[in-house]
């Protein structure tokens, strides 16, 4: 079950990892290129499955905290968030057994191979988020039980605070994003620490291999010459997400964006190749609902993700400008994220959205 | 040199602890409250002098930490404070030997009392301001080389951060104000842990009974029908302060008060009994300036305190209002808080002034 990843693999990976976030999560170049280095310094990065883990094992997961658009200006070198695991092992007075990604979109999904590598142990092959969000208490391991107690966080100067709010991961997510803020941000986290038998409980399982999976799909169907939306759509078939398809293709006519508390939100128009319709995504750091001449196609947590009409490659929330030609491309989330309790943390509502959400799959059928 | 504070004693305190908070640190009515609560309960306040601390015992500096106007609408219940403290020794796996006031004007005199009492370790005669200040890098612990790091900041839920900047303790504020403000405006603090040999080196000694000696004087004035002012003044000549004298006598007749940045910052005008002349005090928290016609008669670090012109008693930042008949009292700081890297720390440029300093006793003349 496990494997050790390829520095080719990184490349597939962060082609994935993109996808999976939905527009947010920051871009995951600037964390390939700090696996690439810690490789090139004889790093190894081992994935296991969360079914390889002991259950008394302890497993800390791993993490970038700000907006993404601050993430691009201020670079980490690679050794922030090792050291913030370190801090929170400190606390603990225990070392990691293993790491495990906070979310499998973006930026993050490469930070905890950094630390992984640089700090030894392996990662696991899952995740909290299933995607990317843009807060910390929206995870599975928070939503079936689990705190994000005590959390470290570090800034690039080294200077650190652990975060206590017992149970309560919403209180979390105001402290740290406070701390975040001060700490110009962007800051690195280590948080959720919990047992081997706990990830198996509350993991959302096997997200690393999907958004390798998903990037070598890109990759494939591009030296192949074969239609990659296509084959993003077949290939979702055998994975814990199912379902995925081309939502709209356009261009972007109207792009609105600021920071505001931190995040990078604001809303996109894409004007249908034949003019005859027109989607509105509004985005929070992430792209949460995609509405079709005001008639929602896909909402949160369902994953709504741009991709260039002519590479399919992920565009970010960032990136998206007037003039892009683009297809919006759809994907059901896991049973696990779709559960009362999954949705009361992360649906809809969470954001700040009065539509109810319904399943991709089977919206405005 | 030690000795154990009674009941009757704290209300004296309270006196002098608002005299010496220069309009700032808050009322120590909640405070004085709390304290007589743990007293009712059996606790003890024992009061020692630095000297007679060993060098190798811990001492923990306690205090809340926010706005005073926040603090009088979020009012503690007295275990908020000794939580800080514990979380603070677990972080450290060691306990305190006593505690030490951050401050010793306002609400912060009483702080560190309440926290003595429950937890059962003396207090430490003494300080890191001499005064009150708005901010904890603004201490003569710091000045003189001790860190804040780590620190443990607890609000009314207990939850809790430990934060650590190493020696950097402008970062410190920074972070512990920015988590201050995301707690609602007031939280509780246990910062610079340090030896009994650095207290004996850096801490402003006597400042209790200071406190407690103004405050008493002007019960005994005010008993005996003397002069409070003038008694205050032959107080003050016997004590590390030596120098006090009333600067300007007059009405209220314009204040301007906000909350900027999570401090009460303003400023008010004073005119003089016989309307010739108008004093302009500014205050960040604290009255910082006094100008008489343009003209600075007493600037921070040395104390200005407005003073009820009848009864003598002091006059909080927050309780200046246009027609109340004051006298304007200033006091001279000890040596310790007037070299230069204290002068940098917590002089006038600290505080945006362009003014130089100029000691009380000689300014103007």
């Amino acid at each position: 079950m496990g494997y050790e990843l390829s520095v080719a693999d990184l490349r597939d990976l962060a082609t994935g990892a993109a996808l999976l976030g939905t527009g947010g999560g920051g871009d995951p170049l600037i964390g390939r290129l700090l696996v690439e280095q810690a490789m090139a310094d004889g790093c190894r990065v081992r994935v296991i499955a969360p079914d390889e883990l002991d259950d008394d094992q302890l497993v800390i997961s791993s993490a970038m905290m700000g907006a993404p658009t601050v993430v691009l200006e201020k670079i980490p070198n690679g050794y922030e968030a090792v050291q913030s695991l370190q801090r929170l092992e400190s606390h603990l007075g225990r070392t990691a057994d293993a790491v495990i990604p906070m979310e499998c979109g973006g930026l993050n999904s490469m930070v905890p191979l950094i630390v992984a590598a640089r700090a030894d142990v392996p990662v696991v092959d899952g995740d909290g988020m299933g995607r990317a969000f843009p807060e910390l208490q929206m995870e599975t391991f928070g939503v079936y039980g689990i705190s994000a107690s005590p959390l470290a966080i570090t800034d690039e100067h080294g200077y650190s605070a652990i975060i206590d709010t017992d149970a309560d991961n919403h209180r979390m997510e105001w402290f740290a994003r406070g701390l975040t803020i001060r700490m110009g941000g962007s800051a690195h986290i280590a948080e959720y620490p919990m047992t081997g038998a706990e990830v198996k409980r509350t993991a959302i399982a096997g997200t690393l291999s999907l958004a390798l999976l998903l990037g070598r799909t890109l990759r494939e169907a591009k030296e192949n010459h074969t239609d990659p939306f296509q084959a993003l759509t077949d290939a979702l078939v055998d994975t814990p997400y199912r379902y995925g398809r081309v939502l709209f293709g356009g261009k972007v006519v109207d792009v609105q964006r600021g920071i505001i508390d931190g995040f990078t939100a604001g809303r996109a128009l894409i004007e249908s190749f034949d003019r005859s319709q027109t989607m509105e995504i509004e985005f929070r750091n992430e792209n949460m609902i995609a509405r079709v001449d005001g008639r929602v196609v896909a909402i949160v947590p369902d994953l709504i993700t741009l991709l260039d009409a002519d590479t399919a490659m992920p565009i970010t929330t960032d990136a998206v400008r007037y003039g892009l030609r683009v297809r919006v491309f759809g994907i059901a989330t896991p049973d696990i994220m779709r559960t009362p309790a999954a949705l009361d943390t992360f649906g809809p509502a969470a954001f700040g959205l009065t539509e109810p959400w319904q399943p991709l799959e089977t919206i405005g059928r």
